[in-house]
């Protein structure tokens, strides 16, 4: 028996916790290349209030079912040679104490990193950050970058490693203390509001020469702000659309698309972090030298216990909480790192 | 003394023939490295109505200006060596008879091809359907090609352009008469109306594996019924934005961006042909083969006379017109070429 968080019925409008409903539910017994985990960190992340909405990359998540989500958890029980009890793993574990998987849809976890590091700047996050800015972005030292949800999980990296190949990093996120924190801690050139009642006027002064590279976290009127500005030839990562995943009633696309796309010759392209799959060891080995030598700061929002998983997607969709989202469901120090 | 079109007033709505005035303008003296032109075939094209919303990759064109557009001439008077009398050239000519220009800003006209033919299929047309589709769209042999406007000037190439690359091609367009010449005359495998009620199931049945690559010219709802179709990987060439270019209200952008450009991993590209200046000549050349060995085929739309150009860019607007049209303001058979 494990306890596990279900949808219980569809949003109405934003979503609220009492959408979701803690059962317990019987585990099945472990087949053959199977394991069963016992759950240690639970992401957190916007998509998936999106995935409620519809299909996407992945079926979509209906009213009565559970709770899927990225996690890293212990391999409790095994029939898979490769992943033998004590294992770290993660993958798409569930809002749930313990869970039997596929052993093949796993990644193991090696490292002397701090786990929670898996889930954010190692793993979803700071993997969706490197490619989108850098593979799709492809930005140039002395170009200006602009990210949205600056101050979320994927955009308080994106800045940075925008700084670090040498450009001017403009950031917008919802709040003066994001702000600051954007402009004083993780070297962000400016920080605006993207509520401001001014914000067309706030990016022009900010980027006076335009806008190269826009890594876009939330689509939307903040799009719709940004597009005006950017510079012929640019680029704009499409990564997400925060500003319309927690509602029932999305908005029509942006003003200017695509008529600006054709005349500032912009190129939108969406992405998701595991179309690089091949290159993911490289990437990780170049972040983790960008922690080690101090360039890239992280920030964790921790809620404690699977019982706080709901309001924690609930404050990360109301902008209650900075850099990655994590649940912690067993404490860390218990467990021994595989590799 | 030449007759020139202007623009009387802003267009209210939709474009009307009278919101021209054909007017006596008195031609300036050619100064040094300036010639003066004869008319003889002038491009109208969408874009004509777009320029009258605002600024795009040129300046807008306001109440009270002399009308621009692409069009060929012949120097009759001449102060720059490179171009002596007789020569035919191509360029921002405007709606006039004659005009006096700087001749760095014109392209000299060469060959034996008719002459119409470099504003239409070794053109901007032409030109703008070669580069957006193969290096923008990039297709593959086997993909499915989906083009909007398809009876267009541009969109008419584009199909069979993508058809010689051995894609399936569908098009989109605005009568019944128009599909069928899209798919006995031009080689379309499926030529569709985009204003059937029932285009999305239309697309579905027609491109039933999805769409790889969709060539669009018209933006609006059109865009928006193809998005859901899009392959993952899908490529959209962003070429221009018909539909909302004959109103003074256009719509924002359609529903599906950018959410749909991340789950599907799209990309949207926009381009101006020019941006391929250097490749004009290999473009052309393959171009001018594939008309000489038959497998493009080009249709035009001559209005006769330099009074008709108000009801050509109408009757273009309004989807009266099929090919490249055109304005023959002098008669081509007094023209020997320059080269």
């Amino acid at each position: 028996v494990s306890r596990a968080w279900f949808l219980a019925r569809a949003p109405q409008g934003r979503l609220r916790a009492d959408d979701f409903e803690l059962r317990d539910v019987d585990l099945p017994p472990v087949a053959e290349n199977e394991v069963r985990c016992e759950l240690l960190w639970l992401s957190i992340d916007a998509a998936n209030r999106a995935w409620m909405q519809g299909a996407t990359y992945r079926s979509a998540v209906t009213a009565g079912t559970p709770m899927p989500g990225l996690g890293l958890g212990r391999v409790v029980e095994s029939r898979s040679p490769s992943h033998p009890v004590g294992t770290i793993v993660a993958g798409d574990l569930g809002w749930r104490e313990q869970c039997v998987v596929e052993a093949d849809d796993l990644e193991v976890v090696r490292g002397t990193r701090p786990l929670p590091e898996h889930l954010g700047v190692l793993g979803v996050s700071g993997l969706t950050a490197y490619f989108g800015l850098l593979r799709i972005g492809d930005p140039q030292p002395g170009e200006t970058v602009v990210v949205s949800a600056a101050a979320g999980a994927t955009g308080s990296l994106v800045g940075q490693m925008a700084r670090i190949r040498g450009c001017r990093v403009v950031g917008l996120c919802g709040s003066p203390a994001k702000q600051r924190w954007l402009e004083d801690r993780l070297g962000y050139d400016v920080a605006l509001d993207h509520r401001s009642d001014t914000l067309a006027a706030d990016l022009k002064a900010a980027c006076p020469d335009g806008v190269d590279v826009y890594f876009d976290n939330v689509g939307g009127p903040v799009l719709e702000g940004v597009l005006p500005r950017m510079r012929v030839g640019g680029r704009i990562v499409c990564c997400g659309v925060i500003s319309q995943y927690d509602t029932d009633s999305p908005r029509p696309g942006p003003a200017g698309v695509p008529g600006l796309i054709v005349t500032r010759r912009l190129t939108m392209r969406g992405f998701i972090y595991t179309d690089f799959q091949a290159e993911f060891d490289a990437a990780q080995t170049e972040i983790a030298g960008w922690l080690d030598d101090g360039s890239l700061q992280v920030a964790q929002h921790v809620a404690e216990g699977l019982d706080r998983a709901p309001d924690a997607l609930v404050d990360l969709l109301a902008g209650a909480t900075r850099g990655k989202c994590l649940v912690r469901i067993a404490p860390e120090t218990v467990v021994a790192h595989a590799g």
